[in-house]
């Protein structure tokens, strides 16, 4: 039995909750969880925001443990090696998508929490393609925010070819945007960091960026006009996107992450004079994981974690349903 | 004085028009006009449509001549040579822009008729490096549409690098249209046109196209889901754009070159659940506008033109304004 912890109705509180896994698949690794972030995601499931939600439901989706058993074709790691698992667990293997290192792509790839039960739990079970061996030099008990939060902000980086020499900026400085701004200041971007609040103007500049942007400012923002050539937008927010296409120099692209409730407008003007894009993406691949995880640990790079007990999961989503999570939530056994 | 033909108020009749043209500066080149085509941002400015028209106004940017007169310091053209002029007549030359080969991109980059006078005349001026020499195997009479139409669908194919391997759709098999599955056919891609008139089928699918979509029929939307690299809109109407995003494969792109009255809407979701892009692009730049010229005259590829005498120019708008042309039209001395 896998010793777990699962609301039972939408929004409910999270209980122990057991359930017997079944046998081991052959391609399937077990992990024994240590530690588990905790994402927006989660709570976006755990309310069934987006429809697709199953209960009970078991959320965790930043995990990062130790093997503790193997299918018996299981070749990529061994029993005892510190590992993580993020968004999926499970892809085809087969479509042009996977086939060609887009896994993250695959149209019916598995997702760690949707149908079946994830990583707030004392084990968790993926396909071992998508548990990732864990560099040395990267702290576990910090690196699991960045099996989500970490790869959805570094694959646009790759994706794109967001280049040394751009000038770069990050809407929201919360869980996503603190890593995307340490990501991008060892990258060599030069980078402004767009956050609604004033305070964190300081730790922000601490934390990689160059300069801070009031994204409630208008003239601060009529000031950046033409200034990037890359903007992520991690935040849940609808903001005047307009403001923001203006910002980004020709060729610029304004990319999300991070899902906002309305639809997102523009005027073709605004793309056709500087041939602007703006565009979308999820998650990473479990190669360019990898080429995070290394990245992460040749820069000492890890997210700015809050700590919490699993037995306090509830306390610990509702400090990030608050608001109030710097930046990133982990839990540990 | 050059002989032209003007409006003299916002959408009114065009009237034959003198001017003098001033000492020929030392880099400019002075075209006699054999051929000016017609294009529909001639109407949007004689209308005042984007609010930057000046009158009297002369339209007319897909001119091709002879070189008349060249100022003292040309050396890319010669008297007699046969050239094009487009929508640019001048750019900076000093930019980033200009000097990384995107002059189209130019800031301050000089547009053939706005703020001065265009190729509804017997002559017209550019700045050297945007008259761009007509190569062997063009039809003089039928290459002026290349260079505004023509360049504005040949430009995004090669910035966005699509591949003979692309499928790809063209939404709007009018004057751009019909060029761009021209090119698309010549450049190996698969190639679907989304037409609204289910007439032009037969037509269509001898221009280039490999499959015809009804875009005003959902559900041969619905159809094509999950199908397209790369989506082509030059239409100037409003459409129910999501569905061509979920057109779109993942990793797909949907582009703008025509400019639509209203805003274009998205959810984030739309993008980001496959690696989507939305974008626009102006013209091209000279280098890829002589690209584009070679690639034409080595693929035997020409707009489908009517022919309209200069002293029928109000004719030919009112032909163009009732959306009868098939598919540009081009005026002659």
């Amino acid at each position: 039995m896998i010793q777990a912890y699962a609301a039972h109705t939408k929004g409910g509180k999270l209980e122990p909750f057991a359930y017997d896994p079944g046998v081991l698949k052959d391609e399937e690794v077990e992990i024994k969880v240590d530690y588990c972030g905790i994402c927006h995601s989660d709570l976006s499931m755990l309310k069934n925001d987006w429809g697709n939600s199953q209960y009970p439901l078991v959320p965790g989706h930043e995990v990062v443990g130790t093997v503790a058993a193997v299918g018996e074709r299981v070749t990529t790691v061994k029993i005892g090696q510190q590992v993580g698992l993020g968004w999926y667990s499970h892809s085809c293997l087969h479509c042009e998508w996977c086939m060609s290192g887009n896994q993250n792509l695959c149209q019916t790839a598995e997702q760690t929490i949707v149908g079946r039960f994830g990583g707030f739990a004392d084990k968790v079970r993926a396909h071992q393609e998508w548990v990732i061996p864990l560099p040395a030099g990267l702290d576990p008990a910090k690196a699991g925010p960045l099996f989500c939060g970490g790869i959805t902000v570094f694959n646009p980086i790759v994706q794109f070819d967001v280049k040394p020499t751009d000038r770069v900026g990050v809407i929201g400085i919360g869980g996503l945007g603190h890593m995307a701004l340490k990501f991008l200041q060892a990258w060599g971007c030069d980078v402004t960091a767009f956050s609604t609040n004033p305070d964190k103007e300081a730790e922000v500049l601490e934390l990689g960026a160059n300069h801070f942007v009031n994204s409630r400012d208008a003239k601060a923002l009529e000031k950046v006009a033409n200034s990037f050539d890359f903007i992520l937008s991690t935040v849940n927010a609808d903001l005047d996107w307009g403001s923001y296409i203006n910002a980004l120099r020709p060729k610029g692209r304004l990319h999300f992450v991070g899902v906002v409730p309305n639809d997102i407008k523009t005027h073709a003007f605004a793309l056709i004079g500087g041939q602007k894009s703006l565009s979308g993406s999820p998650l990473g691949s479990p190669v360019t994981t990898a080429k995070m995880l290394d990245f992460a640990a040749r820069h000492g790079i890890e997210p700015i974690t809050e700590t919490f007990a699993f037995s306090q999961v509830n306390e610990a989503i509702a400090h990030l349903e608050a608001g109030k999570a710097r930046y990133r939530i982990v839990l540990q056994h």
